[in-house]
């Protein structure tokens, strides 16, 4: 029996195409933490309308994916840097009445660069021009990169996100290497149509020191399985989309659970998707 | 665990003050029936935010209770007849973004009058002056009883309801006696300043062949109790509250759940308010 209540405090997400993730995530730890919250996840009829209704609702806490990112600047009252760095929400954060724009997806980057003491000085070549890639862009930048490859085969896209950050841009990174390798493609995405491929070539891997992907399913891409077995420093697309939900969590509760705890929520998350 | 999920169609209710009536009352039925349903109760901050959000997260249902029920209807799409009969909602049933406004408290009395066989032509002593009075004249008014008559102390609201239906009106109906008698004030109400007190005489009770007393909250009123004891037919708030929360779940998912269903679940119902 689903026990709710009147007293709870709801936290949604609005995307074209939800997943089961963040309901997983977010409601595992507040059964966990015994908070009186639940999580739904909503493809929205209309954004404004949406908005609207995490006002009118008094709803908490509102996830934002695609196609909702940039279109939704224009509903929220104030932008956290995390979101203003990039132009792009992943985070609505409602305090009574006063809705909150952030980006923990950018956060998210940004602590994991920090934490593997990634060094600015190195030389990062990122594949990708979308979103995400922005957001991986600004990340690097703002930790002080300055000698970053966008790497996207659409020129104009890749022109922009390169020129944006004062970083180079090239259609095709098969005989480039460097120190860091980001994969901010959909190559080695599960059920995509690249699923196996490789998004980097075995030399550039062997001449890197760092390999991150982006990808978040499988928790094991062929990249990072490649970089695993090459002995490289691996940061994953798992550790990005847990953070930012942790992250998220954060900013909903004001409560940053213990490490066990974001594990068995990370683990339920995962049993859902398989 | 809450095994909620990204595919839940979700319901709600709208109230200053909610209670855990409808949230225990429809859940029950969502799990008993193996619906993918949930339903929230919410105290919104602002109305037509709330509504614009039932429009935009695409909720299928709403009910809405005091004080919103008439400012409601500038806001809906459509108004059923049962909202029309009493301008007054507290059903709101979103079809593809269409909404449609019902009162299923009109419709649950109509019910309760029509399957008691309750005669017409009978006298009829109706106790109180507000939206749910309204609602109770207007489906006597409706059932075709035309010797009706307004009992209530404030002369201007009394004469107002009276006027409406081409009723009659009294102040004080402590020497009257008619066929049916019906409380539609909070007296005799679980909490209330005159929990304790008696809605109508020992003399009124002993003349009428009917008791009915909208009152839900105890489910015996002391009227339904003098009532029973003095072997009337009865009808009591408790089934009005059943039976319009039904006709609520009916409208928002299209079934109607078995008698041992809906037991179950105003008893589950009545477990959360005890």
């Amino acid at each position: 029996m689903t026990l709710l209540n009147k007293d709870m405090t709801l936290c949604i997400s609005l995307s074209a195409r939800p997943s089961n993730n963040g309901t997983r995530f977010h409601n595992h730890l507040y059964e966990a933490l015994g908070l009186n919250w639940i999580y739904k996840a909503f493809a929205p009829i209309d954004l404004a309308q949406a908005i609207a209704g995490v006002r009118g609702l008094g709803i908490r806490g509102c996830a934002i994916s695609m196609p909702y990112k940039e279109d939704v600047i224009a509903l929220v009252d104030r932008m956290d840097p995390s979101a203003t760095a990039i132009d792009s929400v992943n985070t609505i954060v409602n305090d009574a009445g006063v809705l909150t724009a952030y980006n923990t997806d950018y956060s998210a980057i940004a602590q994991l660069i920090a934490r593997n003491e990634l060094d600015p000085a190195a030389s990062v070549l990122l594949r990708g021009s979308g979103g995400m890639a922005k957001a991986t862009a600004a990340a690097f930048r703002d930790a002080g990169f300055a000698n970053v490859t966008i790497v996207a085969r659409n020129e104009s896209n890749g022109r922009a996100l390169s020129d944006l950050y004062g970083f180079h841009w090239r259609a095709d990174a098969s005989d480039s290497t460097a120190d860091i390798l980001v994969n901010v493609t959909p190559i080695g995405m599960a059920g995509g149509s690249e699923e196996h491929a490789l998004s980097f070539s075995e030399a550039a891997i062997a001449a890197a020191s760092v390999v991150f992907d982006v990808v978040a399913l499988p928790a094991e891409t062929p990249l990072i399985i490649a970089g695993r077995a090459a002995g490289k420093t691996l940061i994953t697309g798992a550790e990005v989309a847990t953070l930012q939900a942790l992250e998220q969590f954060v900013l909903y509760t004001g409560i940053r659970p213990s490490a066990a705890q974001v594990q068995a929520a990370e683990e339920f998350m995962r049993a859902g998707t398989a």
